[in-house]
């Protein structure tokens, strides 16, 4: 932690920097520059992390040097954590693809996707049941009925199942059909919410929210780390900038940049942050290239009729082929698609 | 709303759009321009908003030209909403300071504080029992025990309570002691929390989320009213962009383009915005200034010791400061404050 | 300048980069924390401020301590800069207007405005001859018979003019009919523009960029005082952002954020930042409560015909309302609108 | 275009609107819907687009239909535009490498880099000869000097050089060393320079700007177009966004979005975007992967001396090997690197 003082700080506002290190049970180091006085406090800061230090007499500026995130820093924890879900293993270098409906919207639509995208080479399934819609006048999900639906769809497929969480009260619901509980980008901060999912035993993907920096993303996976769950999963979904041609600007710079500073895996869905579905192939392409542990991605057999997202659902034919350019991208760079082969093999 | 074909637009593509709308039970009303086909859609578009036209073959772009909020909206409710609270009424056109530290940090704090705002002429008293933090090591809040102290002090003062709900687990415990429901920037898309609000007879303080339009913001007022709750006060506290000398970006104008397309009133909170006490006075005499109905504002003691955003609190003899200069501007503006007046009548 | 190794830092590279910074008559002052490594460098650093340290191996982190503007910080020149342009003194504490016309479009309606405005009580008149526009097929000025129609007005009004400068080989002929030369927003970082107005002698209206940060900015100012003209004012006027509502955020708190880091006077357009007239006056109204030293206001006769920027001009009319808002705000917070008062004592 | 009258319009303002849209020889479509009317203007409404409509009366909102930018857009050119540089050609499928120092900063390493990045794959050489520094105490370039290196490693290595222009004034001198012309992000919005370029005959590579959205890029193309130049090649290098981690966020999807928008050629430039070496590689893979026509990296020597940019610049042995990862993955999504099977086939 280094305090850089005002060059106009007092001999007084220094000297009680220093009494106030001192009390805290720290030593401070002194630096006395040409124009400005920097002290450097030594020892155990974690106690200084949530001090108002810029409220201090004199203070003009704060270094914490230390990142403010311990159990989710690769500084730590050098090597890449190992998430089993099933039969597959997320962070060991393979890419998986989850895909599915935006939305649970019935029966059969469900069943038949499912099929689908698992034919495809698929690893998981992914589908709403507890949707976050911006407007109240947006369908809101088949809620338990959806589940159901997931549930059924896992029996007959074998694929593991992804769906969001948006209340604490449904944690017991949702974990009852889960494989992979989804917190979605609109919960990134719902503190509550991630210390429930931290304290139970499934794993989490973590999406990023929309105005969440790299840093704010690894502070709330570390919520639910600190509750004792390690299997956390992010996702980069993209994030809100003044571009509207978009629906939101995927950063996929933050697949290398997350893998230098977590060991957790880092998944990205192109679907939500493009929102247009002839854009989601390319990135999903430039997803495998640049290292990701997986993609999410919507697949919707009549996209035209969607509950939700219908614009940037991909039909099932263009999945299809998306796998496949997938592989060859996967192969390129050194990763196997084991849900692919698996589905090539059965052929 | 209306429909803009793509310039490659095939006559199918055009009669199945057409088709689609009279299903829907629209007309369509067709407009052929030198290098593209527009389609209207005329009669009753509610149906239409959730349908995912940008999937419909053929299709370029879509206008939505009725606004997608409603009980929101001015155009159907054009006099101000009118929100009465104890002895004040939020929205007739008088000024209102909401004022207090940012957490509860104990009995003692919270009643001097609460004395010291009063005295000052603030409206409402502001502190947080549950605290949304970045950080699992921060200060999470005193819970049920910092509600008690602000309902001390509401008895001992007469000021209202202002307080953040963050869980839709608390109500019960919040609403027995708050007389305004806060609910942070971080949980303005929680619409679970938002439905319950909604549901439940406290006037809700709703603040506008990190990277929040102001459609989004209305959107989400609309879940609260669209439950049967009509009091709902909005709050503008910054939003994130790239600048990072201040915490967030002020958006000051906000005020006037809410004014224009909402009846709801409209607060601004200069101290989470800039998140330095030096700029938190300018920007709160600039909300008087551009017509706000009222500010929120962080007031500490010891700010050099608070337990969350220190950096950012007024001490109260500048918080008194502050009042008089709000007075000089709100008189220049035909603004009442009438929480000021008093104080200064009692002295 | 504060350097923080990595973690991973061997001793190797902890002693090459005090070999580095003794090579360029530097010392190092050590700190070895209990998981990182600091070096601190001690004496004349101004040298390696260009230095890529975080290339060097084992190198985290810079921390910059020494702003990297000089001639524009506060740090060094703590009194404010005042710029007298004809009778009128920026900076002083008085609050001047700076309106007109968006393009001068004519003889006619620039003498007109010109009179309307003085009459209103504005204390310069704006107007651009050289138009920079998003679109090639749009309206780009006049050029010089745009600067004559200026220049003709000033002499009928007595009104000190504020052009834009697009291009160096310009500023013999802007320099020969401006009182103030402006540099747009899209020219902030054009250097080669900043150091040819540096090198001459009117001042400077700088216009902040649109995604220009608060050091940005100061950089740019940077570049004219090192050329040797101290006469800069800044000018805030939106930055971009994701709200769509507005054509740009207006940052007021830029103004008390640029008070304190810089000597400058501080102006605000709320025309540009908001894009919509009827937001016009209440930001305007806000400008001069957050402490600016004035606005830029554009004022036209006919917005509904106007080449450039209709949308968000103000009708003489409604412009002569706004400075007696102004007037009445300006005296809340102690400024003087010189003006406005002469124009109410020639009445 | 459409325009959407307000709720409140009187029948007086609709007819005013379509006497208006008729004097400009339009036809003006009728839709009287529920809410709202809404107004068609049907004829060649380019004379439209630089109308304020949005001023006037009773107008709520105007949606233009037609793309502000002609030449650039694919609607109009639906085939790639194919740029011929030397031996290379752009747009046509091939990926082609821009590789070489940020700045040119001497002789000899102007052309051991040279041969460095020709050895291992690059098909142009980038170098700065007029850097657009943003503080006045950087290094700026060695201008004319630094050409003539340029031209120097040309002759030697037979690679086209690619350098930015800053001041139309320099346009001849750097014509007569450059083989495609650089404007760079802070000059995109530079007119009058776009204006001198596209009135030149060499190429053009146009960076976006930080804030500049698609439809911004292209409107600066267009200008040059408009001019007379055809051959743009356009370069997505980073936005202005919260994040911090990385310099700017690099936009991927702004490739496959260009490709449907315009039949110009788009380049990815890594580096300036994350301004971090480590991550330099990963991103220019996703850049190949998304279908971009090319990238444009800085490799540098002794990146801990470089004169500017030297944390984001890659070594020569870093970059062979990126090459090779290049490579693969152009295979994977069919491109071929001309550039670097020559190279291969030289050795």
């Amino acid at each position: 932690m280094i305090i850089v003082m005002k060059q106009s700080a007092t001999q007084d506002e220094v000297n009680n920097v220093i009494a106030r290190l001192e009390k805290l049970g720290l030593s401070a180091h002194l630096s006395q520059g040409k124009d400005r006085t920097i002290i450097g406090a030594v020892g155990d800061v974690s106690g200084l992390q949530e001090k108002p230090l810029q409220s201090w007499g004199g203070v003009e500026s704060v270094l914490r040097v230390m990142k403010p995130f311990k159990l989710a820093s690769r500084d730590f924890h050098p090597q890449d954590t190992l998430i089993t879900v099933g039969e597959r293993t997320v962070g060991s270098g393979d890419f998986h693809v989850i895909a599915g409906p935006c939305s649970v919207e019935g029966r059969e639509m469900t069943l038949e996707l499912a099929h689908a995208v698992k034919e495809a080479g698929a690893a998981f399934l992914r589908g709403g049941a507890f949707k976050p819609r911006t407007s109240p006048y947006s369908f809101q999900g088949l809620e338990e009925e959806g589940l159901k639906y997931l549930a059924e769809a896992r029996e007959e497929t074998g694929l593991p199942v992804v769906t969001e969480l948006m209340d604490p009260r449904d944690l017991p619901l949702v974990s009852e059909y889960a494989d992979v509980i989804q917190i979605g980008a609109r919960n990134m901060q719902n503190f509550r919410l991630l210390r429930e999912v931290g304290a139970q035993e499934k794993p989490v993907l973590l999406k990023r929210g929309h105005s969440a920096s790299l840093v704010d993303l690894l502070l709330s996976a570390e919520y639910v780390l600190h509750q004792g769950n390690s299997m956390v999963m992010l996702c980069e979904r993209g994030i809100r900038t003044f571009e509207t041609y978009t629906r939101n600007t995927l950063d996929l710079s933050a697949v290398p940049a997350l893998r230098e500073l977590t060991h957790l895996p880092v998944f990205v869905d192109p679907s939500h942050a493009v929102g247009l579905w002839n854009l989601v192939s390319p990135m999903a392409r430039g997803a495998v290239a640049v290292g990701a542990d997986g993609i999410m991605v919507e697949v919707h057999n009549r996209p035209a009729e969607a509950l939700s997202d219908g614009p940037q659902s991909l039909k099932p034919e263009r999945f299809r082929e998306l796998m496949s350019e997938l592989k060859r991208i996967a192969d390129a760079v050194g990763k196997k698609l084991p849900g692919y082969e698996e589905a090539r093999a059965r052929l």
